[in-house]
Order: structure tokens, then C-alpha cells, then sequence
């Protein structure tokens, strides 16, 4: 049986028990890297399946760039230099010598220049936009790529930090700042959509400081989500990147007034990532919950009939049973598998299958069901007839585990406007807090060296004379959310 | 004005015409990387989502491994190195420095071991299974990865060759070698009627000489398929891998038996050239000809009305027919942009819609359209009322395209058992040759020496002392295909 650490005793030690006994996703050979299981993958595709259809549906296409990123492209962006210089997988040869089994790298193989595995996708495609964007009949560009990217990070940690990951990436090119700004925030409020209706996890959404914004942007627009042992979790962002990149790859436009203009970008991004927060918001101590909207089995059936009494009676109850969850379209399965029923019991409470229905000889006998459900535990026996109510069933788990991480988040969020009270609270336990800002990065990185706590997101601008900074009494420009994350 | 060269002018040439002017793809920056531009990518979509749903039916699951794999791994199956140490990607540093916006690879961050991309990934899953497998009941596993993967090869061309390209590869281990045979065997099935149903590309199925065997296999069977230049092109291939990376690996298992077995196992791929088989095998001097299964608009709408006369009733027109073929099911669009009736045309000839409908203002005025057939040519008014029709139409188009690649299949294909008609036939024109072969790795060299035809793949096994080699006299042991391929 799967022994996972209590969530109380060690939060971080939980999440990679759930993970690995769940069977989600193992370690890959080399540090840092990670291998998803089918059930971990299958949940990926129900989030990207979901994710692309919005895509696709508001007006963007699917494409594929290259993995490969010359060197002096990385180059061209100066802030976008310094923001991937110091992760990146470099690749310098590309011929292996095999001298009696034992393979050394064929020195002559060595590339002109050398080549980046790509950490994101920007330069690359803002090369290909230089060659096909030449007037304004070229613009909007909206374009979606599903890939793998690759960050050498030294602390990793399966979903939330490999170094290689799977993700959605964005890029769009316009002819006029306000289009690609409200592309960018028509993007949050997609992704916001997916985490809440989807992913029943309660999202904050606001612009980041200086200090955490995403390299190359001029505005960087995040979804911060809170876990379960309080701290933040940004989960996916949309940026502004101004004529940063048409700048830098030199792609302008003809406009309809025969003036030559500059090309205006967004790009934004959801990554493997998500799964993570999944995991953390709504996990617990028997392991995962996940959403019916998502789940890969949304009903798990267990026939329980040990010595085999009436086999193909019972068999056919349970076929039944199933074909009528299926014509209901529910994703449902029948675990058959040769465990004891106690085994399989945790297993997929551990999974976190929604719904589990057992049917033994009792049930079998008296045409009916009984259904547990993974988020209140609650068993109900029911007349086998009833199962297209679980459709309801599956609507009301999805809002409660909504509803339930909400008032998770509100309970642990704060408003403050003393530095005192905002040390003693964070020092005590972990959680978000609403506070007024001076703008300045020096505030931010006091608070940060003294409390670990980062600016998450700016929820909003102010101009009241009244309100003051939390850290420097100084006039505040932001309401700002703080707190330690991931 | 898009210009095509034509076929029979240049055949290389008008392959790559026909994919940068209908929009398929673009080249990539560094030399032979490709760019799959959005028509491309959807097209790229429909084969992968209908591929996926028979690998998934036929009881596969998805799943993802990583990208690095460590130098070592590639060296623990001998004929694996061999096959793949000469055209890698290898990773050696992982950080870059930046000083003045110049860009030089950090040398402290030289990595211990190099790292290769991978080029498959056998060697990585073969590790997994490892932790994966100890007993009977841990197999079969069949697992399928939708990956992009890395041969850096030296003379590459738009979808056929690439230095990354993007795959499926599924990897199975099983308790016994007959199961093993079993899945290899299925999936040629499976890849067969991928082709020959959604496609509409006929094929031929065999087994690989040893030269042309997979690195690592111990049998090899292939997809090979006939482009318009009468050339062949390996489309899929399957892979019994015997125990070599089972063996490379050590991973074994439990029988029922309570006996320590080896692991057979089996690898099977397609790629995005497939997309090159699908231009090459229907194209022709206008462009492409999509199949409808797999066509992203099956039906594209040109509405004419230059002067906008009767704008709003016209366009409801317009939009009834859309509306109508949607409800048929039918992947259709409007062409509303703003170029001429002419360009339309041209263009969607040259992107390969298998049907038009123009809407000009005497349909209108009848109540009726004009559908074109991109495969005949043929133009048919009809009333709106029978667009519904358009479904058979569409299946028609379908099997007249599979049924026109099939003949033009025979037409070139061969029986010969004479080596100087055999090599008179392939100086006069390419073509396929059915012959016997002594199975001798000297007979096929000889041949590919003087003729430039490789042995595609065995048709059968023979035992009949008056059978001889076409090449040796020798008494033969295989019926073979052999043709000149990309």
C-alpha cells in the first residue's frame, strides 16, 4: 500500500509521495529532468485539450519553431540576454566517435556557433515574422506553439521546476500598442477561465513589479494561485512586449497610409506547471483530488464478487452500470485488475477519481450502486437507474472544490498596512497579503531579504495621498499582493 | 502570383515550391531546422489526432520522456551507437555568459557527462522500464510518446528530411517473443490503413534487409510508399527489438513461473514526413491535393460580389451554405479576405482544398452554387438545398484519390528476373522491381553500386530451388521490392 507523508508533518515531502505513488511522474536520468507517466500525462491532455480549444477558438493557430536557437539570436534582446544567459543547454557538437563501445564527443564536429535548446520561443520566431510581416494585410499574427522548452535550473522539482517542461506558448504581432495590449489581457482572463472553471482553482491576477517581470517585457500580467501550505504559486503569464522584439529582429510594417510602423508583440504561457498547482490546491492526506472537468476517469466502477457467484449475471450489471455512465458521457472505468478491493479503494482515492461506485453481490442483487465521493467522502446506495444523476454529482464536486480553494485563499489572505503585523504574520505562518507599495525596487527587496515574502502581482494603481507604502511610509503607488512562493 | 516550377521540369524543385508557396512551412535559422507554418501544422494535426485515437483504441497510453539522454545510454546497445553516435546533437555546457551583450559559452559549466539530444529514445525508456518492471504483472506496458526528436543530418529537405522532426514512437515490453511479433506486426496494420484510409495512399509492407534494418532491431518492418517521381519513400516503420534493450538495459521479470525471464520489446514510429508522402503523392502543377479526411478545410466558400449588391441578403446567403455544411459535419470556411476572385482560386488550388464553392451573384439569384472538384477539375451548379450531398462527394474524391495512387502504383511497379532488364528499366525511368534476392548483403550492394536501388523491403520469404537471385543466380530467398528512395 502507497505510504504518503501527512501533509501537516511535511508539506514539500507529501507533494512528491502523491506524485510518485499516484504515478503521475518519475525522475528522469538526467538531474533535473522528468518523466510523465500515462496517468500524469493523460491529465496533462484533458488540461491542453481544454486549454487549446479556447485557442484556437479565439482566433489563434497552431504552429512549430525550431528547438534549435542560434546563439547570437539570445543576443539581440538585451534584457531577454541576461534573463536566459544563465540556464541554458548548450549544444556545441554534433558527432559522437565510438571507439570499441565507448563514445567521446568527434572534436571536429564542433559548430561555428554554437546552438541553444530553446528556454522560450520569442527570438526565434520574431526571426520568421522579419521574413513574412511586410504590411499591415500581414497583421494580427496570432500564433500558439505546443512544445518542450529546457531551463537548466539547479533546484528542481517535478512540475513545478525541470528542466525541461512542456508548455503552450503564445506569440502575437500587431500593428497598434492598444490591440496587443488587450490581446494580453484577453489572455489572462483565458487562462483565468481555464483555472477557475476547469481547474476549480481560484485565481489572482495582476501585473508584476520590475523586479519579476519576464525578460524582454514591458509588462508582464500574472496568475497567482495559492497552495495548500499558504504559499503562492504563479501559474501562467501574459506579456507585453512592446516593439522590444520588432525592435530587435527589425520588423516593421507598411501601414494603410504607406508609413513605415513598428510591429507591436504579446507572448504568454502555461506550462506542466499547472499540474502542479493542481496537486497542491487540492490534494490531501489520502493524496490527489481532481477536478470531474479534467479527470481522466471521472467514475472509477469496482465490482467486488470475489468467489465469482453468478458471474455473468453480475458481469453484465456491471457492463450495464458502465455503458450507462458512458452514454451519459461520463469518462468512466471499470477496474477489473486482480488487487483486493481495499487495495483499490486507496488506490484511487489517491488517484483522485472523482467518483468511485462499488458494486458487490448485495448491490448486484438489490439493482443498485453504491457511489463515494472523493471530496466528501460521502457513500450513497442508489437504484442503478439513477447513474445519469451523476452528471449533476460530477457539476456539484467540480463547484465545491472551487469553492472550497476559494475560501481557502480569501480565510488566508490579509490586508495590512503595518510593517509590524506583516513581519509577525508571515513569520508565523504562510499567506498572501494586500498591501500599499511605493513602486521602488529597494522597498521590495527589504521586505524580501526580511520576511522572503515577493511581490506577486499589482492589483491596482492608486493616487491617494493618504495611502501610504507598508515598508517605507513613502507615498503608495500599488495595492499590491505579497507572499513567499514556489 | 504564386510560381510553381512543374513537375516534370524539376520534380525536387516544384516539392519545394509547393510547400513555401502554399504556406506548409518555412525554413528554420539553423541549417536544416524547419518551421511548420499554421496550414502546415493543421494539416500536421488532423494525421496526428486520427493516428492517436487508433493508438490509443488499440489499447496504448501516452505519456512523455525526457529529451536529454545521457552519453552512456547510447553506448549500452552496440548497434544502437553505431546507428546514431554520427548525426547527434550533443549538449555540453549549460550556461553562457554575457558580457556587453555578447554572448560566450561559460567554461566552469562544462557538464560531467555530455549530453545527446535525443535521437529516439529507447536507451531513456529502457531505463525506465528498469524501475518499472519486476514481475509478469507489470506487462505488457505499451506506451507511445508524441515528441520531437533530433538527427543531425548533413543534407536535409522540408518535411522529408530535418535535422528535428516531429514524431510518434511507441515502445512496448512484453512477457513473451510472440507477443512482441504480435505488436509489431499490428501496428504495420495500423500504419497501413492510416495511410491507405485517411491518406489515400496505397503501400507496400515488409520486412528491412539487414542493411536497411533499425539500429537495435531484429526485425525491421516498413511503410514504403511511391511518390510521382516513381521513387520510394519509407513512410513508418516497426520494430521487434528482440531483447537487445532489455539485455542493455537488465531489465527481467517474474514469470507466473517464478522464473527470471527477459523483456521482448518493440519500437514503431511515424513523423511529420509523412506530410512529405502526402505532397508527393498527389500533387501536382497547380500544388497540393489533400485528401478530405484529413484536408483543414474540406470545403472553402468564395463569396463574388465585387460591388456589394444586395450585401446583406447576399451575405446571409453565404453564410445559409456555411452554416448548412457545418451541419453536414463538413470542415468548411469562408474566404472573405480581400483579394481577387482569381488569387482564391489559384490559392486554394494551390493549398489543395478538395472542393470550392464559388457564390457569385447569379448563384444567389437562383438559389444555387457552383462546386468544384480540386481532383477532376469538374464544375457542377447546384441548388443550396443539395449541399448536404456534399458528403459523398467529398468520400468520392477520397476513394478516387486513393484508388488514382494505386493504379499509378502498379503501373510502375515491376515483376523482373533478368539484372540487365532490371538495370535498362532503372537508367530509362524510376519504378518499383519485385525480384528474387539471395538474401546476400554482397548481392545488395552490387546492386545499389550500379543501379542506385536499395531493397525497400522483403515481400516474402521463398524456398523453391528454381527461384534464383536476380543478381547472383544464386537460389533466392526473398521476393523483394527494390527502387531508388529519398
Amino acid at each position: 500500500m502507497a505510504k504518503i507523508t501527512k501533509q501537516s508533518e511535511n508539506f514539500s515531502k507529501w507533494y512528491t509521495d502523491v506524485i510518485l505513488e499516484a504515478d503521475l511522474a518519475d525522475y528522469g536520468p538526467v538531474k533535473g529532468t522528468m518523466v510523465i507517466k500515462p496517468y500524469g500525462y493523460s491529465l496533462w491532455q484533458n488540461v491542453k485539450n481544454t486549454l487549446n480549444n479556447m485557442i484556437e477558438e479565439s482566433g489563434h493557430e497552431n504552429a512549430y519553431f525550431p528547438l534549435f536557437i542560434p546563439k547570437s539570436f539570445l543576443e539581440k534582446e538585451a534584457k531577454h540576454v541576461e534573463g536566459f544567459a544563465k540556464e541554458c543547454a548548450v549544444v556545441t557538437h554534433s558527432k559522437l566517435v565510438s571507439e570499441d563501445g565507448v563514445l567521446t564527443v568527434d572534436p571536429s564536429s564542433k559548430l561555428e556557433e554554437e546552438i541553444i535548446v530553446r528556454p522560450t520561443s520569442e527570438t526565434i520566431i520574431w526571426h520568421m515574422f522579419k521574413k513574412w510581416v511586410t504590411s499591415y494585410r500581414d497583421l494580427p499574427i496570432k500564433i500558439n506553439q505546443w512544445a518542450n522548452v529546457v531551463r537548466w535550473e539547479m533546484r528542481t522539482r517535478l512540475f513545478l521546476r525541470t528542466s525541461e517542461f512542456l508548455w503552450q506558448e503564445g506569440h502575437t504581432a500587431h500593428a497598434s500598442k492598444e490591440e496587443a495590449i488587450k490581446e494580453t489581457l484577453m489572455i489572462v482572463e483565458m487562462y483565468k477561465s481555464l483555472f477557475e472553471e476547469h481547474l476549480a482553482i481560484p485565481t489572482m491576477i495582476g501585473r508584476k513589479s520590475n523586479m519579476e517581470r519576464f525578460a524582454g517585457a514591458d509588462e508582464t500580467y500574472s496568475i497567482e494561485t495559492m497552495m495548500k501550505d499558504k504559499k503562492a504559486l504563479q501559474a501562467g503569464t501574459s506579456h507585453y512586449l512592446g516593439t522590444n522584439f520588432g525592435t530587435a529582429f527589425d520588423v516593421k510594417f507598411q501601414s494603410k497610409e504607406n508609413k513605415e510602423q513598428p510591429v507591436f508583440a504579446t507572448s504568454w504561457g502555461v506550462s506542466t506547471r499547472m499540474i502542479g498547482a493542481l496537486i497542491m490546491v487540492h490534494g490531501d492526506d489520502k493524496g490527489l483530488k481532481i477536478p470531474p472537468r479534467i479527470a481522466p476517469h471521472q467514475v472509477v466502477i469496482i465490482p467486488i464478487n470475489p468467489k465469482n457467484e453468478d458471474k455473468e449475471k453480475f458481469d453484465n450489471f456491471v457492463d450495464t452500470a458502465h455503458n450507462m455512465l458512458k452514454e451519459s458521457s461520463i469518462r468512466c472505468s471499470i477496474d477489473d485488475s486482480n488487487n483486493s478491493p481495499g487495495f483499490k479503494f486507496n488506490n484511487w482515492e489517491l488517484k483522485g477519481a472523482p467518483l468511485r461506485i462499488d458494486i458487490g453481490l448485495k448491490e448486484f442483487q438489490s439493482g443498485s450502486v453504491t457511489v463515494c465521493r472523493r471530496d466528501t467522502g460521502e457513500k450513497e446506495e442508489m437504484s442503478i437507474k439513477a447513474l445519469n444523476t451523476l452528471t449533476s454529482t460530477l457539476e456539484d464536486i467540480q463547484k465545491g472544490m472551487y469553492d472550497s480553494a476559494n475560501s481557502f485563499l480569501e480565510e488566508n489572505t490579509f490586508e495590512l498596512n503595518d510593517y509590524n503585523k506583516f513581519k509577525k504574520q508571515l513569520s508565523n505562518e504562510n499567506c498572501f497579503i494586500k498591501a500599499y507599495w511605493d513602486g521602488s525596487d529597494a522597498s521590495e527587496l527589504k521586505i524580501k531579504e526580511q520576511t522572503k515574502a515577493t511581490i506577486r502581482c499589482i492589483l491596482k494603481d492608486v493616487n491617494d495621498p493618504n495611502l501610504k507604502c507598508i515598508f517605507s511610509g513613502e507615498p503608495a503607488k500599488h495595492l499590491v499582493v505579497f507572499a513567499k512562493a514556489y
